[in-house]
């Protein structure tokens, strides 16, 4: 398909570049032109889209989540962290067959593309079921390793590697594990030296209560970062997810080791976590990407919400009403997801990057009057702004109809039955 | 007009009642019927609206914002509060004109009734102008006093009380001032007197700051919230805008006068002005309410961010994931937000009350599955899910589209071009 959108603003997201009115051209996949109006030559085009005016951008990502948990939300909030987890959570995760898992990570699918949500970073399990959700729906995602004591060995997850990295262009693989807290040192070094055997970066949940640091301090006298930094994990880099809790020392090694910090400030909110030291993080030049963690902690999948938070938060943390710029979390959103996934190719709009593109309708009230879009993006926006999400080329949502190849009621019904099975198990 | 709502779930915010399956009916601008199904009469109605199993609740209340401010929306933010104020704020304020703040009110409206918002307690300056854009759009605003050392006397408030509350059926007018900090004495005393004389509540931007509270202590020896109930502001109940920084008396204070507490955390949090404790006066039985603020601080006017917020924070405050239920926060949103701004008509749903109603789509994929539906609004409700909204039983926003008699664009032109003129000015 050779699209044309044109009568844009257009917020590349490269350094230094402003919003400026153009258009841009689509071949398959790829971005094949970013820039001025021009006579762009008639009948060239499968698709000639006037923008009215409207933003593009690069699609957000989510750089942390559990897509298919969607199963799980609104299923028990307002509890106590451990009862939610272990009383709710868990007993029925272990009742999940591989079909829950397609249609659940389909249902998120669903959401990110109605909030301008071009790839997910996806920690769970049954990853097959997720990744055929994603390919089916044309959706990107990039799988990440979740080993730990209640499951998964280190040859498995290289063998995972192997296997997701050839499987789609839609597909990537990174490697993880769940956490330091929830996996014993032999495996932890068996990632290690994985990671070395790739030359590749290693992510994790890291320090997201003060509950897990203190139990890492208790066994190896280290902080989580300090401890798997030094069993080489994040030679070739690496990121974790949450990093509430995280001292001067911890954050040296991020910087150090080019570690990515994925903050998730409302699930860390509403799991009474804590507020990760953004600014602090930002200042020191930390590689830093947003998440909305899984739906059953959030619980909503909504890229907007948590870019309001992660600047606000700082504000009031930090008693500074100007800590954390609206045009960094911006970035945070775009360009610092894609850069913690591996995505280098999805990271801006520019000729030779992959089409992955949405549309912020200013015909909205909350987007008006037009004192600063970027801003208003991520102070004001909502996911009622997304006028169109492009991944790959393909247009997957435009003026609220997906285009997906799967009907959204066919998806509610699945869900509803998995976990209408699982409570009846229960 | 005779409309009949039928195949809902219906939650009508009435202590101890749930979510159940009926027909809502209504006639002119009230709720005639609310019910289990039934056999309505053929031929009856004006219209019949198959909710095909959507939600209908009443609508929320948005219990304190500056509407008119929606020009200022992302003109200055990332600075710091002073600067804020002082620099971008109030210069471009004294350059407003009447029909700029009819605009800018208008703008605010459309924001409200795509959000499920029916009615707002607004203050603001040249309220002839606010009041006449909620006619206009049939939008319902409850106007609030704002007199303080710079503008407005006790006299004029007087007239404006007696003038807007025979205005429109869509307009009533509350006693307020300012604040504590900008407003002299002898005004104070004299507001405190009018409360009394009419035996009405009085309301106040209260204790945002810890700068507001220490100045107060400075000048009285007191808080805001302690100095004002010595003058006998509350005889006769009222309410504070923001409340952040109270002290145990203060607390005392508005439980014992019903003193209304109308939290604002988006605000709170991007101003840097804390976190208020909410959990506490909840527990206290304190009568809560829920504001967005003005769309120069918040920016957006989205209820549902402002739900999530009043839960997430007292979590992440309180270490508890326990705490404040989300079914607490949406009787806030509602029939709190209803009873702080004297709407005892438009709180629940039920026979004779007002017919300002919202119906939430559930097939949107952040309202899948149906586990928890009202939770479900709370913790992953957004703008995009407001299918209806009706104020005095006239449906002025459904599917998208408005139907206030102007035209959005025409609405988004004129603000432009007040905040256009006014940097030209600048």
């Amino acid at each position: 398909m050779k699209i044309r959108i044109y009568n844009a603003r257009i917020l590349t997201m490269e350094k230094g570049s402003g919003l400026f009115q153009g258009e841009i051209h689509i071949g398959d996949d790829r971005i094949t032109y970013v820039g001025e109006e021009k006579n762009a030559p008639k009948g060239e085009w499968d698709r000639e889209i006037d923008a009215e005016g409207n933003v593009l951008l690069p699609g957000f990502k989510n750089a942390h989540t559990h897509s298919a948990m969607t199963f799980l939300r609104s299923f028990a909030d307002d509890l106590p962290l451990q009862e939610w987890l272990y009383e709710r959570v868990f007993p029925m995760e272990a009742k999940l067959l591989p079909e829950d898992v397609y249609w659940g990570a389909l249902l998120a699918n669903l959401e990110y593309l109605s909030g301008g949500i071009t790839a997910n970073f996806d920690m769970y399990m049954k990853n097959e079921s997720n990744a055929k959700a994603s390919v089916d729906s044309g959706f990107r995602t990039v799988l990440c390793g979740s080993i730990n004591d209640f499951g998964g060995t280190v040859e498995e997850m290289e063998e995972e590697y192997r296997h997701f990295n050839d499987y789609h262009p839609l597909i990537s693989y990174q490697f993880g594990f769940h956490a330091e807290y929830t996996t014993k040192r032999e495996i932890l070094e068996g990632m290690a030296a994985l990671g070395q055997k790739y030359q590749k970066p290693v992510y994790t949940h890291n320090s997201e209560t003060e509950n897990e640091v203190a139990g890492c301090l208790e066994r190896y006298g280290r902080t989580p970062t300090a401890f798997l930094n030094e069993l080489h994990m994040f030679d070739y880099g690496g990121g974790g997810f949450h990093c509430v809790h995280m001292t001067d020392e911890d954050l040296q090694i991020c910087k150090e080791k080019e570690i990515w910090v994925v903050t998730n400030p409302s699930s860390n909110l509403k799991l009474a976590s804590g507020i990760a030291p953004i600014k602090k993080m930002l200042d020191m030049g930390i590689g830093l990407a947003i998440g909305t963690d899984g739906p059953a902690s959030n619980n909503c999948l909504d890229m907007f919400r948590e870019m309001f938070l992660v600047t606000a938060l700082q504000k009031v943390k930090e008693k500074d009403a100007s800590a954390v710029d609206a045009l960094d979390v911006l970035r945070m959103a775009t360009v610092g997801g894609a850069g913690a996934m591996g995505l280098t190719d999805c990271d801006v709009l520019a000729a030779g990057k992959k089409a992955d593109i949405i549309m912020i309708d200013l015909k909205q009230p909350n987007m008006q009057p037009l004192n600063h879009i970027a801003k208003n993006i991520v102070y004001s926006g909502s996911k009622s702004d997304v006028k169109m999400t492009m991944i790959d080329g393909r247009i997957l949502y435009e003026n609220g109809v997906y285009h997906i190849g799967i009907e959204p009621e066919e998806i509610y019904a699945k869900v509803n039955e998995s976990i209408g099975r699982m409570k009846k198990e229960h």
